[in-house]
């Protein structure tokens, strides 16, 4: 008797990025934020490490929901929170799309949707974007694009990774519009961008919009994530999920985050600053920068190779990010750093191209 | 177009025992450790409170699961570690059953079982235990129990839960040598009990021994449970979990957790004498009290009905479970708590008697 299902024998586990421990690197690779979190989220987290560690956490975050549903003018029952925004996008495929049927996404994007639509037994449905990262018209999604409006489940990366182009609201609106089934807008970089488009949760009862404290918030150690949408799509949510799915201490630091926005702010739009000089210093050196609404610049690397370029800049303890896709092996990731990381990985570059 | 699944629209929620914050509360519903974790893990977890929280976590786990590997006597990669025991029970489910086939577990057991069995799209099967909550002999399992060698799953809560009741180990080999399906040995209350299965994990390529860190080393709010079994069971595991399962927090909690095990062993020490007075004590009130191997005891309450007692207790300030399910609606669980909450809950009763 086997004992693992065929499914699961098939599978290939998603790779995430590296997260080697190793001293000096300049880790470039994961798109965390380089700041730390704001001083009072850091006491209210240690202030909470005591004898409550042995209690169950709240198992609906509640808390956290009644000030996220302030934050985004709804109320509780349009939220929950996932132990990171990987667990939710997981769980959406469970709650809404029937094994066998399928997972829509547009290529390139997140490269965990195939792997959850494989694990489900869904049918992968990539679409592909334009070759500017764009998302292509209705029309054009029609023709040609194996686009289904009647997707049980359609995961849209907004603004896109890896290539950090984001959305105009308008545009998602038309999009949702046009499907039929669930529509996941996977919001993980919203706050480096000029835009987001959270009202379409509120607009349309098949949207959900998804959130993380990891990368904007300087939360990724501690695993929260959140949806928001009707309430309809998130009772079925909360019905799939394990019932204690964030720890304690990560709901203490969501919680603490939410009342230093202003500190967290402040960080985007230095990020902001550093990407852009980035991207400008990096064309000045020959790289074809894209545009970014994100905190991660995709990037096609003069001279060398993508994958040469990957090995030479860890040689020079700069670690970043490539992926073995065809419409982007050619290209880069750079996470965005401190103004200082900026500096080095200019530097090392000039570097490599003497 | 409905948007949920079918299977999802139909399913309950998993209730989880209440989570209130009462100032005053004794709080023996949900068997937590009435004991703080060790200073030096407080310690440690709040000494890694600072900038590192913007990191991703490791996401394997793998200094955890290396210092497990030589607790257990096995290898890394007989090892996964869990957001709570809960997540690796559910991933399970989706590793080795496929939709429609039987998940198996005894009742009254983990009320959770059944609930990830419809989570899944699985068949319930549920063995009934014997009156006094004994595993039935191979033979009577055969016959009239509806037992299926066979079942693709079966858990076993070991030392049981609700009742408390331990196993011997030569009775659990039997059992899983019987066995063609994967078996898991829920052993969350192990420590509380006088002997465990871990070795059957190393002994059969298809039984999985869980554990927790939760109830017996004080940390339900960081959510750590973990699997030992055969690497290929590991392996169909690992593919099906999300990539950053585990916090950060929780596994630097867990690991310092490890270094201070003689610190938790004066606990359980503690908490088996809490629990055989406090037996003693309930059985002179007229209370028929299971013997129990875990943090917990199983009671009929004597007088008035179980539900009765609830209220009347919940009335006094003290928060006792109680289950909807017959084999045991007439009975109370009662976690051991503190010397001194075991001395409240004698009172309240001989109160309510008088």
């Amino acid at each position: 008797m086997t004992l693992v299902r065929q499914l699961v024998e098939r599978l290939h586990a998603y790779v995430p990025g590296e997260q080697p421990r190793i001293a000096g690197l300049i880790k470039l690779n994961t798109n965390e934020n380089p700041y730390p979190p704001a001083p009072q989220v850091l006491r209210a987290v240690k202030g909470a490490v005591d004898g409550r560690l042995r209690l169950y956490p709240n198992p609906t975050a509640q808390a956290l929901r009644v000030k996220l549903a302030r934050l985004h003018r709804c109320a509780p029952a349009n939220l929950i929170v996932g132990n990171g925004s990987d667990e939710l996008l997981a769980l959406a495929t469970r709650a809404f799309v029937e094994p066998g049927e399928c997972v829509q996404y547009f290529v390139p994007s997140y490269s965990l949707y195939p792997v959850l639509s494989d694990i489900h037994g869904a049918r992968r449905g990539p679409v592909p974007l334009c070759a500017d990262f764009g998302i292509p018209s209705l029309k054009e999604l029609r023709v040609g694009r194996r686009w289904q409006a009647r997707a049980p489940l359609t995961f849209v990366t907004t603004p896109n990774a890896p290539s950090g182009r984001g959305y105009a609201t308008d545009e998602l609106r038309a999009l949702c519009r046009a499907h039929r089934g669930v529509v996941v807008l996977d919001e993980a970089y919203a706050d480096f961008a000029t835009e987001n488009a959270m009202a379409l949760a509120g607009e349309f009862p098949h949207v959900l919009v998804s959130r993380t404290f990891s990368k904007a918030y300087s939360l990724c150690f501690q695993r929260v994530g959140y949806m928001v949408g009707h309430p309809a799509l998130i009772a079925a949510l909360d019905k799939v999920r394990d019932s204690y799915n964030v720890n304690g201490l990560g709901q203490i630091a969501a919680l603490a985050t939410l009342a230093a926005l202003p500190f967290y702010r402040r960080n985007f739009r230095r990020i902001r600053e550093t990407r852009d000089r980035l991207a400008r210093q990096l064309s000045r050196l020959g790289f074809d920068v894209l545009p970014s609404e994100a905190n991660f610049l995709l990037v096609r690397p003069p001279r060398f190779a993508a994958k040469v370029w990957l090995q030479r800049l860890r040689a020079k303890k700069i670690l970043v990010r490539w992926f073995d896709q065809p419409a982007i092996a050619d290209r880069l990731r750079f996470t965005v750093g401190t103004p200082r990381e900026a500096d080095a990985l200019l530097r090392v570059a000039r570097d490599i191209l003497r």
